[in-house]
């Protein structure tokens, strides 16, 4: 039974909201028979379920009926938060720390805090769909600043598009690891991109959900560690480095405006679990965070590699990436004349996918490239998927 | 260190948005010296803690590591709400259930949805802050409906007041238990109000937390078991029968719209947890939820009883009260000449705490009336508050 759709009007929102491609092309890639490259899903076998167990145990024996009342941010998680971020080279006090829903209720809240109708906002020329989707439902108009798939954003170029064509009310940048591209930003572009937020007056928006998912090379500092002037917003969570379901991220933001994040937090949906926020608690405070770290990106560096070496044996002549540090994703360039979209259901037919690079782009561009995610697959899946990949780009190539 | 506020632009929202009078009154109430009666938590301690922790070790047995990850909302919990809406009078397939997370974020949702800046939104006399918050947030110009302290609002005034001065968006009731006011809606009421959203083609939210909350007398089907025209979205939550903790409630709505909650959602906070939705589950599949609410309702009940013996005992000649039949408050109408708001301090001296009435009218209305919850205190605590607000009133009326 079809059921008429009501006949009374919507919100403007509501009326030009798109239907959200990737979450339909993920949830047809999940099928078993499929190997899905198209996920951003931390490794579905590495999350750290005894520990989990352990401290859900510890909690409410210690808590008991605390954990299931309501209550305030819980304060010795902002503390742990304010230390790590002081590790990291931020200056930061538990009064710059504002508890969320993951990093995507953080951007959400910022969206609110920052934006207006019609107002401008700088993304990345490659961007987290997350992003674009938050600063759409606010109605901003989006402006794309040029993007090096191994260094990450062009400071010059983000910061000329702050002001281009009138002044914006916020920028967003990845600085590790980027999703989708897996760049991350020099030392130098840190420290510029700081500088611009300053010289600018306009805030930025420092999505950083992938640092800690490092397995070669060194950890910088954030962008926020050289933020003198109080003009960046830091975000990141716990899904990717503990677990998605724990539903929690937080916001480093000036202590002035913690208030006023309080209270626009207060009517989306009043407050954080208690239960979840202490379990996440006990596992960073009692120490489990660095070895499930270790475990975790020992995983993912060999999925990479069992990847790169897969892509380098069946598509070597036909496609140019670059090797990601860490993090969840290798970005793919195929020839120019290639549609990656047009390419997917061809994949499907072979039982392979992955997200068309064109659904990164606020500009519709990239379509030649697409990107892969390696953390959610073991090698053997892996190479079989390249396989099928490389036998969908044969036949696409033989029949247009 | 106080730090200067940020020089950048605020959205018109940010700017707008008032400090929560009532977030920072229920917090300085829960300083154990002082009796509150200001909050709106369930029993402290008849939440069930044994029965979470019995379904968290079900679950992670059981599902292990597929309870921490992302994942599509839980089917079988979808099923379980729509075989209890069934219950209730109400068509509902598994295809009209909409989780989220508790009843606030379905309110921030459906005013997405059908919201927008200057546009016209009808709220009852007294009315549930968290509704008027959302309805702010999203722009709203609010208007209010009469409402009768023992039945709830005058369906005829809602009915007026949608179109009085321009078609209204939406429309909110509260039908049992009302928070702040008691009252629950007379069936005829009932019948009514879906009429009205029928005839008006204006669709109505109907708030519904505290239903289950009954311990004495008969339930009644909600509005929305008499909306043959599908112009009722029905809301609840799992905050006030099982535990806030948990974070979950839900949206009964027309089939058609929910891929566009979905996508109104995603960038709010993408989904909600996994394990806490696995949890709830197994609480009431397992058939947990009947023989708790019985011992949360034999509780309140007892309180209940507490509080208005200690009213009649104290207050009798100078106040006026109905009795409501479940859920968490009393509304306690004053002399006129009484100002509640200025009550207060005073009443805080004498270490007692309530929310002054004003709080819940959007047109600042009800300033001789105050809310008490009574569901978070012993009896012996109930008696010892009420002797408490008879001496600051006392006092009140001495010095005016």
């Amino acid at each position: 039974m079809t059921l008429p759709a009501p006949t009374y009007p919507l919100s403007i929102a509501a009326n030009q909201i798109k239907r959200s491609v990737m979450r339909d092309l993920i949830a047809l890639a999940s099928q078993p028979e499929i190997v899905s490259f198209a996920g951003g899903l931390p490794a579905a076998d590495h999350l750290p379920l005894p520990e989990v167990e352990t401290c859900l145990e510890a909690v409410l024996a210690r808590d008991g009926r605390r954990a299931l009342q309501y209550g305030p941010p819980f304060l010795p998680l902002r503390e742990w938060i304010a230390g790590y971020m002081r590790q990291r080279g931020v200056r930061c006090g538990v009064e710059n720390v504002f508890i969320t829903n993951g990093a995507q209720q953080a951007l959400e809240i910022l969206g609110r805090l920052l934006l207006d109708q019609g107002e401008a906002a700088v993304v990345e020329a490659l961007t987290f769909t997350g992003i674009a989707q938050v600063m759409d439902a606010h109605g901003a108009r989006l402006r794309a600043a040029a993007l090096d798939l191994a260094t990450g954003v062009d400071p010059d170029d983000f910061e000329a598009a702050l002001t281009r064509g009138g002044r914006a009310r916020v920028g967003a940048v990845i600085p590790d690891f980027h999703n989708p591209a897996g760049a991350s930003l020099t030392l130098p572009k840190r420290q510029q991109l700081a500088a611009a937020a300053a010289r600018s007056g306009i805030p930025i928006i420092e999505d950083d959900c992938y640092s800690l998912l490092r397995y070669t090379g060194e950890t910088l500092p954030p962008i926020k560690a050289f933020d003198e002037a109080e003009q960046v917003f830091y975000v990141s969570s716990f899904s990717k480095i503990i677990a998605p379901a724990m539903r929690l991220g937080w916001i480093v933001a000036p202590a002035p405006l913690l208030p006023k994040l309080t209270v626009l937090r207060e009517s989306i949906d009043l407050e954080s679990s208690q239960l979840l926020q202490r379990v996440v608690t006990e596992f960073v405070t009692r120490g489990l965070l660095r070895p499930h770290l270790g475990a975790l990106n020992a995983a993912n560096h060999e999925r990479r590699d069992a990847l790169l070496d897969a892509l380098e044996r069946e598509l070597g002549s036909r496609a140019r990436w670059a090797a990601p540090s860490g993090g969840l994703f290798v970005w793919v360039t195929l020839p120019d004349e290639v549609d990656t979209a047009a390419l997917l259901p061809r994949a499907f037919e072979h039982k392979v996918a992955f997200i068309p690079g064109v659904n990164f782009s606020v500009e519709g561009r990239y379509t030649n490239c697409l990107r892969l995610n390696y953390s959610n697959n073991v090698p053997e899946r892996i190479r079989l998927g390249v396989r099928r990949l490389a036998a969908a780009l044969d036949e696409y190539g033989a029949h247009g």
